[in-house]
């Protein structure tokens, strides 16, 4: 697989992004740029889905959009003014093409085209029950049961046969789905994962991030809210509430991680968000030392943030191979003993003799902040403080974010003064929950009511965990009993 | 495409061959041997479904087994000690991977995989009423109608849901299941499609021909019954018939065209009828000349039977190119004026100056035998006459075989005269439908009760044709309103 | 590699063939067509060189003809009214592009392209003293050593260097070569290798065998003589003979097994010339039979001549997978044991209880008729009789042949008698020498002056073999010290 | 093709990166990691050769090291403890495999290997003498003169006759060479390109940049010295100097943007080098603003340094999608006017209403300075003050850089003033050509005897240019008349 974050083996990563629009000529030639700009939400396969007022239009590929759909024959392939899609990161080991969104069904209605970012935490109860009746599913995505459920729906007309089907999930969904009749655009109530909403000349855009806006040139118009349906067909847009008012919990980890730093995020820029927590940091957990260096390329805000609160110069001490297109996957085991830094360097000549500040955006397994941490010993340095510009990971998400089990997740298992012994750093530090919230413009939590989802931090779960409490782990696994391959 | 008759542009079309095995080590690569030994009936796409006690693993490819069914990683992703396979040739434009059988579903009861040859002839009537029913359908295919019915079947056991299933559907089928409790073999009551069971050690081989019995150095035990129903688990083999008694009726095509001469239908040797259909067509239709020359290579038994009983030398006029192992596509229309001999050359120095009879075995369109007979006249044939080891071709199958709309076959549209004239032969003649049952071994047709089923030449339909009857014209394309594809 | 014939594994093999066309529109698609057509005289790889009045233009391929020079893109890219092309089959393991001819080097005269029929039986010492001398080749062809002697000639005009430089080379070659002054092609004095010249419009055509000719539509003029250089140019054609006459020697093999049975090589039909074989075996070695079976496809006319001179009845007892395009590779040994017949089986029905004989063009190893004798008793065979149509193939051939070292070709090795017994037959004869010669319209072989190179059968060669006299074998195989891939 | 740095359409390319290693273990796949670290140096193709002690293995492919030379097929294809590649950016179009490093040559000592980094001022003139007398270039490369003058060199030893051939060349090489009895390794007496020797183990290493010898763990021992010729063998290290001793003349624009910032090239941090060239530029040409907004990313080091010196805080103002692994290609024209920003984006919430400092590192073409400076201004920034770290760009380079020519360098055409109103931005300042010594650790610039070759800022040539002065432009360009592809 193609990886391009330095060091993104030990992160948490997204599963999915998102990208629709109505009423543009060459739509799709829109989704593939808007889905490379959401690339780093999910880089393992790619789908886009159009309707060209007859027909849909399918192409699915494993790996990046880039080289996939910035072909043109795969682009003339997707004609029409409507189209969406999706770019995901898989959390199972089945990768099949299968299972690459948009999903299509042709229902009794028409053709239903679907894509989706999130995790429905009570998918595999609804499967089990669905199969009993005889729906047979093609994938085993928790998507798919959406789509049963609506063909199924003792409901008249599509709209609601697809409410009645939302109101048997729960968990985090944004979802744009196409159907004859018009675009249909979803957010679950608490509004976990993102999505919003722009414009460019007369079409209407959906997407998971503002940064996909930007990358077509479009207007930023507002988020779809926490709740909110919209339906955009020829008649213009509508928008309906069908769900019960509850306060919104929007996933917090967008803005310490996931989403980029020139996004607008639930109305605030992620780059000053993680500058604001860089300072933060520097408030509560000062290091006296010569130099603030960030892990590059997430914790380089958060640096700049310290630096500047602390008066300790920002430098590049970690210089990130990032001249280098595509990854080098390493022959054999042959040369690992050497040692071998493929996609970073220490810049010896700045580091060696000083004392230094590290800043990274997270810790989870912590394997990654070991090498780090040696590789700036090894380059001569005297001390070296870790500041991570986030709460300790401590818990699982069930909300469409790829968390390791918990016993993997290193602040699970110690105290924050054995994880600076695990990666031999002089000390560390994280920011307090407050002061994360702090930064987001909260006074602090509400405990009683929490403004964002922290589960991952918490354990304050804002579902029920149908699938966990209820399905049987062996269940969770055998949902479709062939491996599946294809050569073309 | 990849095609190997030279002259199959004007043929019809088998559409599928079937093979499975129960209990072999590899039975992949068994079933790998088995259908490269069936390609004949489908060049277009190929797929192995194997089933390893725990789980099934399939691999589907576009174009022929050889280059796809070899590699020893494809082979190795289908591992257990049962599997089946399919080979195919599609009627309709839409050849995506999804329409590439073995299809599989995951029951209630557990996995399901099936591989059909035949057609179904009222899948869209019933296709339509599941989906109302809210079945979601993800093939263009008619075998997945049967899955479907299986699946919502009332029934208990997966059997009796099956049985239940295969009562509704009407038309040709043969066919190879897979379910974790044993594989399910079943022959329709009329027996169009041909079936055969063999044994290799200790495994039972099911195949449309025996010539993929003898390929793997399997043993022919006997054909499967019409209308009989195998079911082999490790409890052994047991054979069940829950159809009505009917008299069957085999397709006659499989001896005239389909099946290789090697193999054994309906208890006859091919190559023996052919021939015998040659010899039958030089005692109807004599001619004066100096050659029985064979239209290669599907002509050859039956020139080799006429040429004995007419006692006039057989010769090789028409040398095929079959040295070759990838057929040529001539490049843009650049060279289209040179009239291209790009499968096939007169033998000039035979042919020049001789009276010749060319031996066929049908005439679909008349285009290659036109473009043949001109070619044995620019070689300086002095006469040519057309004799043609099978009665005119006058209407379409429905059973799995694939033939142009009755207006565009030329046996449908002109008196024989008419042809002679049409495709410039001194004489053209067929062989009476009475000559070829004679050559098959019966006295006559029993018109009462015709002993095979022999639509294409009579127009005598052994089943209902509901979705011809029934179902408009339009309905029967908009199967599924997505184009899909797919980059690896 | 892909193969085409099903028992060519244990053939003598043709190495190469060469077309080129001088003033038409897209040349460089009439020589893929050409090429096609040669395909059975090199399966491993061809090239293309166009010249388009300021350029050449190469394209090279491993593989066929087809699938490579018949897509547009690639014939696009080799624009002009000249082009020439080569297909090759390897005699060493060396199989890399650089190979693959035609070859072309950049010379004073600017450039300079030549394919090549042939072997230069002398290459290996010209090519150490050009190397001395400071000469660097490209490839480990013979054919680049007669580039260098072209490109250090001490004569002034390009012709006579060319001249110069053929006087130097002692072996087998026909030539097309092409500079920005003309066409220049060329047969060896003796004629080893064959060459014809045709018209097709208004351009000239040249190719190792009149079917190139016929595949499109030219008409056949003459071959090139034996010691004959023309040039063709916008002057019109001009014939020259630069060497000492001498009498011609061409390949007999060419007519036994080498050429298609539709050409016409040195003024013979071939299909006829085996045909008359066929006969004249059946004359010298006649055989108290039910059938004659060839065994396909080059054994086919040598039967039909044999059944009717015998006046036993011929019939394909042995048919043919020629309804597969692609070579099954068996995967892994997992089947071997089944005694898999991938591209052939006994047509059992026909040949139980049966006495046959068995015609084949030649017996090299004796591997393949080994198991076919054995596959016809499996098949129930009583007598098998193996009649040969050429005589014992005892020497190895230096003029561009490919034939196993002397100690593994079997009639080297083992009387007849001993061959007979070695491969299981009840009888075994070849054609006499002068028998062969009959068939090809001679009274006998001319002891002191043999019309045909017939080295492979009685060792009698027509020219010095240099290399295999004064070269030491080592030298043979380190030509070039580098072994090259490349990924595009 | 790939590109990897989001503006680079628009910047000086370095031509080649060349690594060695004598005396390892599995050589090839330290190659391999060596060339991705200097895949900064050529993007086009790459290729490595090996030596086992008995032959030569060469694979070279068009792209990125990695995806080719990460494959363990490629690595196990090249055997050996000695082996040296080559990573290429061509300036011609010409990108055949034929012209992709390492070269090879059989010469008559056996075969030899080279990789060059630079390019020979004198190529052309040496190569149509060379073909007069009979030698045959198999590339367009100036490379490749080298390979011929050793080859045809009337001295006795390989040694003899290498140096022979380089006292006849002009211009920049710095060689890798590999023969039988060693690797030759050599830099021009100018020692214009770079070229450093490193250990690890008992293994030399020899590379274009240190960052090269960190990749692979190895230890920095010094650089090659201009005029120092070294040869490794199994007799250990031999350094000779064959040519007149000159004052070296290393190239100035590997510190300003070819290196990467963790190298250490002539002794000097290339990113502490960058850092006080941005204070300089503070010093010379402060401005009054908010921010200081690199270009991201070769502008950040400068940024970081004019930061520091100004007081003015360093802000990611421009994120680039560096999360992106692969460059999305814009399908067609289709998208064109939505003024897609595809590599970058203004991080719009920090730059409205800002007065910022724009540092870049050239100027060459200015496409990219117009579109950045309209990218900020679009973003509200109020204004644009552009800061360049390097003096103008006026001159091209014949030593290896690819550069436009002349006439398309904006410096060349215009004065500083009418760049800045053509970029539209508010000021705009270089460093001068003595503060780039400065911050070299130079008082100043020599005049008379310049420590640097800066030919490209001051048109000071180091050496001839025979083919620009002697050679007529045609002849430049029809150095092999013959366009070559092909297919594996």
């Amino acid at each position: 697989m193609l990886t391009t974050n330095p060091f993104d083996d030990d992160k948490l990563r997204e599963e999915c992004g998102i990208f629709g629009i109505w009423g543009a000529e060459t739509a799709s030639a829109v989704v593939a740029l808007g889905l490379h700009a959401l690339q780093h939400r999910g880089q393992e396969a790619a789908g886009i889905t159009s309707w060209d007022g007859h027909q849909f239009h399918t192409h699915r590929a494993m790996g990046h959009v880039a080289g996939n759909f910035d072909r043109d024959d795969v682009i003339r392939s997707l004609p029409g003014k409507v189209a969406c899609g999706h770019v995901r990161y898989s959390t199972t080991g089945e990768t099949a093409l299968r299972n690459v969104q948009p999903l299509f069904a042709e229902l009794s209605s028409g053709g239903f085209s679907i894509a989706h970012n999130g995790n429905i935490s009570n998918a595999m109860k609804l499967r089990r029950d669905l199969v009993r009746r005889g729906s047979i599913f093609q994938s085993t995505s928790d998507t798919e049961t959406i789509i049963h459920l609506v063909a199924t729906s003792a409901y008249r007309s599509l709209l609601d046969k697809f409410i009645d089907a939302l109101k048997q999930v729960e968990g985090a969904y944004s979802l744009i789905c196409m159907t004859p009749e018009g675009m249909i655009v979803c957010r679950d109530p608490l509004g976990i994962r993102p999505l919003v909403m722009g414009r460019v000349g007369d079409a209407y855009i959906f997407a998971s991030e503002t940064v996909a806006l930007d990358v077509v040139g479009a207007t930023f118009i507002r988020q779809v809210e926490p709740g909110e349906l919209i339906i955009v067909s020829d008649k213009g847009l509508r928008s309906i509430r069908p769900f019960a008012n509850v306060r919104p919990r929007p996933c917090v980890f967008e803005h310490v991680y996931f989403s980029r730093p020139d996004s607008i995020v639930d109305g605030s820029s992620v780059y000053s968000v993680r500058k604001a927590i860089g300072a933060q940091l520097a408030i509560e957990s000062p290091a006296d030392a010569d130099l603030v260096i960030p892990v590059p390329d997430s914790g380089v805000p958060a640096a700049i943030g310290y630096a500047q609160q602390s008066g300790i110069p920002f430098e590049l001490g970690i210089i990130r191979s990032h001249y280098v297109g595509r990854t080098f996957i390493q022959p054999g085991d042959q040369v690992r003993h050497l040692g071998v830094k493929l996609k970073h360097n220490a810049n010896k000549a700045l580091i060696d003799g000083r004392r230094i500040i590290l800043i990274d955006d997270s810790i989870v397994r912590g394997t990654t902040s070991l090498k780090i941490v040696q590789m700036m010993r090894d380059a001569g340095a005297r001390e070296v403080h870790m500041r991570i510009a986030s709460p300790p990971t401590r818990h699982s998400c069930f909300y469409g974010v790829d968390t390791p089990e918990r016993a993997k997740l290193l602040a699970a298992q110690m105290t924050i003064g054995q994880m600076s012994d695990y990666i031999n750093a002089d000390s560390l530090a994280f920011v307090s929950v407050d002061g994360m919230y702090k930064a987001l413009g909260e006074d602090f939590r509400d405990e009683a009511n929490p403004q964002y989802c922290d589960a991952c931090f918490t354990g304050d779960y804002p579902t029920h965990l149908t699938d966990q409490e209820e399905v049987a782990p062996a269940d969770q696994l055998s949902l479709l009993g062939e491996r599946e391959r294809a050569s073309l």
